[in-house]
C-alpha cells in the first residue's frame, strides 16, 4: 500500500506558494513547512487548520535555515545542528497541532536536508535523533544513508518515489530550485512502472531501481494539482492507496 | 511565596550572552529564549540541558521576530500574529523539553512583546490564546491589559517585579536595550520594600505600587549573578522563596 | 509635470511578486526593493538590468528589517537606525547600479518606514541623513514630518499621490498588507481630480487635499499593469507626464 | 612589503564581538563585515567611523547569508549568487564610506566564502565579477582557484598568511568556528618563517609553502590584540610593514 505526500504551507508573509487547499483531496500526508526554508507562524497555523479540515495526516517538513535559497542549497552542518533544527521545527509544528487536537504523523526533511541525509551519515543520524524524540516515522529514501541509519536504529520509515522531478543514473533525485510541469499520463505511467517493476527512467533514459512506499508531489510544480490527482487516481485504480 | 525568574539561553550562533550556568543556582524559573529575539536551535538544546541539570523549572520566552533589535523594539502586530508566534516558539521549546523529559512550566513574553501586552489588549489576548494551548501559567504584570485579560479568561499568572531595570512614575518598567549594574544592597532593599510595602521607587524617586509574585533578573545586567544571588538570599532570609 | 513611480523588485528567493517588466513601459521611476522588506541580491541585480533596458530611472526603496511583514508593520526605530538602514540599502543598490552604469535617481522609503517618516520627526531626519549622503531627492509626502524636515534641510523631494490605496479623512494613505483592484476609469478620474483640484476622496467619501508630483503605483495591486497604464495614459492625455 | 588585515565590525545588535578599537593601531587594513555573516547597519556605520579615526584602510568583508553559522558553513552557491551577494555587501559598505568620505580599499571574502573561492572556480569568478565592478584588489590566497582566476582576469590581489589559525598538509587554512589563543612569540616566529622561507608548519608538523603579502589577524582569537601587536612589531622590526 502506498501513501501520497505533499510539501505544504510553503508560503511566506505576503508571498503565496502553491495551492495547498486544492491539492489536499488527492494527498494522504501533508508535510508542513516549519519556518526555516519557508513559512512563518501564521502560515503554519492556517495550514494545519486546512489539513485538519481535509482530514489528512500531518507531518513536519523541516528545512535548512536558508529561506533565500528555499532550503535547496546544501550547507555543511553538524549532527548536533541537524538534530536541533529538526527538533526545533517539529516542536514548533506540534504547538499548532496541539492547538487543533491533531497528532503528529511523521517527519519529512526538506530539499537539501533530505539530499544531504541520503549522502552523509551524520546528517541521517541527526534526523534519527529527532525522530526518536517524537516517536514518529520518517519519509525517507531507499538505499542511502537514511535507510541504513534508520534501519540500524529501528526507526520506522517509508521510501519515497518522485513523479515530478528527475532521477540521475544512480537513482537519486535531482534537486532543482524549480520544477517543470509533467502530464497526467506521464505521471500515471511513472507510478505504474514504479509499483509494478520497481523502476523509473533516469534523466538519461536509463532504468534505475526505486522503492515507492510513498509518492511525493511538489506543490510548486506548475500543474501540481493535476499531478496529485493523477497519482491519486492511479493508486485508486490499482487498489494500492493507503491513508495510514 | 515568591519565585525568581531569569531570561536565559540568549546567546546566538558564535555570540555569547550572559552566564546562564552561573545564574542558575539562584533562580527558580528559567525563561528560555526561543530563536526569534535571540538563540538558535543548538543554544536552546544546550540551555534546556543546563536547566535540567540545575533542577530549575523551564518556561518559554517568546519574543518579537527581531533579532537585530533583540526583541526590544515594539512592532505593530495582530492578535493572530502574536498567538502564532507564541505557539511557534513555545512549541519549539517543547521539542527540546521532550528530548530531555522536562515539563513546560510557564510562558513569559520577552521585551517589547511583554511591554506591548501590558498596553494593548489584543496582544494580551494573543498570548492568552497560546497559554490556553499549552495549559501553563504566564509570568505577567499587575494592573495592565495582561492581568485583566488573563483574569477574565481564567489563565493563571504571576506578577513580576524588577530589581535591575527602572520604573516610570506610572509603575511601568522602562525597557532599554542595555541595563546598568546595581549593587547587591540596593537589590536587597528593593526586594524587601516590594514585599513589605508593595512599593518601589520610580526613576524620578516617586513611590509606585508593585506586585512581586516573581522577581525577574536579567542575565545581561553586567553583574547579573550578584543580582540573582542578592534576590535569592533576601527571599531565603525572609522565608518567602518558592520553587513552584 | 508629474512622474509615475512604482515599487519593483519585490520578489524574494523562489517567491514571485508583481510583474515588473510588464509595468515598466508605463512607469518613469522604479523604486527598487533593497533586501530588507523584500528582494535579495540576485533579484536586485536582475531588476536593475530590467529597469536599465526599459530606460526608466532607478531609485532605492529601503524598508524596515521585517521581511515576514513585508515592511508594513511599524517598528520603533531610532534616527541612527533609520539613517543606517537607509544608507545600507541604498548603498547596496548603488553596487548594482555601478555594475550597470546607471545613476541613482532618488530614494523612496517603503511601507511603514514611509508612514513613520510622515508622523515621526526623527524618522524623517534619519531619511534626510541618508539622502544627503547620496545627494538625491526623496519621493515623499506633503504636509507631514517629511515635507517639513526636507524643506528645512534643503533636501529636494516630490510629493506622492496614490491611486490604488485608500486615504483617511486626514489625507493620509492607509497602509494595508494587501491592495484590492481598481478600475482604469476610477484611476483616471482620481488622477484628474488630484491634478485639477488637488483633492481626492477619503475612504469615508470626504474630499481631502493632496499634492500629486509623483503618482505611485503598487505592483501588488491585482491589476497593477492596468492601473499603471491608466495613470500613464491620463498623464499623457493632459500633457503632464515627466520622465525627470 | 606586507600589510596586516583584520576582520572587524563583527558585532550584531546587542551582541559584542572582538575589540576593534584596540586592534586598530596594529592593523593596516580593516575588513568590515557587511551584514550577512555578522554586523548590521548601525554597527557598520560605527565601525567605518572608528577605522577612519584610526587612519587605516577599509575594505568590504562579504560573507555567506548565514548569520547563525557566522558564514563559516560552506553552502552551495552559483556564480550569479556569489557575484550578487558580493556586490550587495560591498555596495552597502560604500554607502557608509561615502558618508565618511573614505575610499573603498579592497574586498576580502569572509570565512567559507573565502574557502569556497579557493576550491571552486565559479565562486572565484563571482568574486572577480564584483571586484571588477568596484575596481579594487582582493585579499586572496596563493595557489588556488582565486589566484588563478584573478591572474587570468587581471584582477590585482594580495596573498594572505594566517598566524592564528591552523594549516593542513596541503597548505590550506582550517576554517573553524572558534580560534584558540596563540602566544606573541609563536606569532613572531610564524611571521619570520613565512617571510624568510615562505613556509609554515601544518597542524601535523609538516612544512607547507605560503605566500605572505598580507597577514590576517582574526579579532575573535581570544588574545587578538596581542596577536596583532606581535605581527605589527615583527613587521616593523624586519622593515617590511606596508600601509598601502
Amino acid at each position: 500500500m502506498v501513501t501520497i505526500n505533499c510539501d505544504m504551507g510553503e508560503a511566506f508573509g505576503i508571498y503565496r506558494f502553491g495551492d495547498d487547499q486544492a491539492c489536499m483531496p488527492y494527498v494522504t500526508h501533508a508535510n508542513i513547512a516549519c519556518g526555516f526554508h519557508a513559512s512563518d507562524p501564521v502560515v503554519m497555523a492556517r495550514t494545519v487548520r486546512l489539513a485538519k479540515a481535509a482530514g489528512i495526516r500531518v507531518g513536519s517538513h523541516p528545512g535548512l535555515p536558508d529561506r533565500e535559497g528555499f532550503g535547496r542549497r546544501p550547507m555543511r552542518m553538524t549532527r548536533e545542528e541537524v538534530s536541533a533544527l529538526t527538533i526545533y521545527q517539529t516542536g514548533a509544528l506540534m504547538g499548532f497541532l496541539r492547538a487543533e487536537g491533531v497528532e503528529l504523523s511523521h517527519i519529512k526533511p526538506h530539499g537539501s536536508l533530505f539530499g544531504m541525509a541520503q549522502n552523509e551519515e551524520h546528517i541521517a543520524e541527526g534526523i534519527a535523533d529527532a525522530a526518536e524524540v517524537f516517536s514518529v516515522p520518517v519519509i525517507a529514501y531507499a538505499d542511502c544513508c537514511m535507510s541504513e541509519v534508520f534501519t540500524r536504529r529501528g526507526i520506522p520509515f517509508s521510501c519515497e518515489f518522485y513523479v515530478d522531478i528527475d532521477y540521475d543514473d544512480q537513482g537519486r533525485q535531482i534537486i532543482s530550485r524549480e520544477h517543470p510541469p509533467i502530464s497526467a499520463d506521464a505521471v500515471a505511467e511513472k507510478v505504474r512502472r514504479a509499483l509494478d517493476l520497481g523502476l523509473t527512467r533516469s534523466i538519461n533514459g536509463k532504468d534505475v531501481k526505486v522503492v515507492a512506499e510513498s509518492i511525493c508531489v511538489h506543490s510548486d510544480t506548475p500543474n501540481a494539482i493535476e499531478v496529485a490527482r493523477a497519482v491519486h487516481d492511479t493508486l485508486i485504480a490499482v487498489g494500492r492507496l493507503s491513508r495510514e
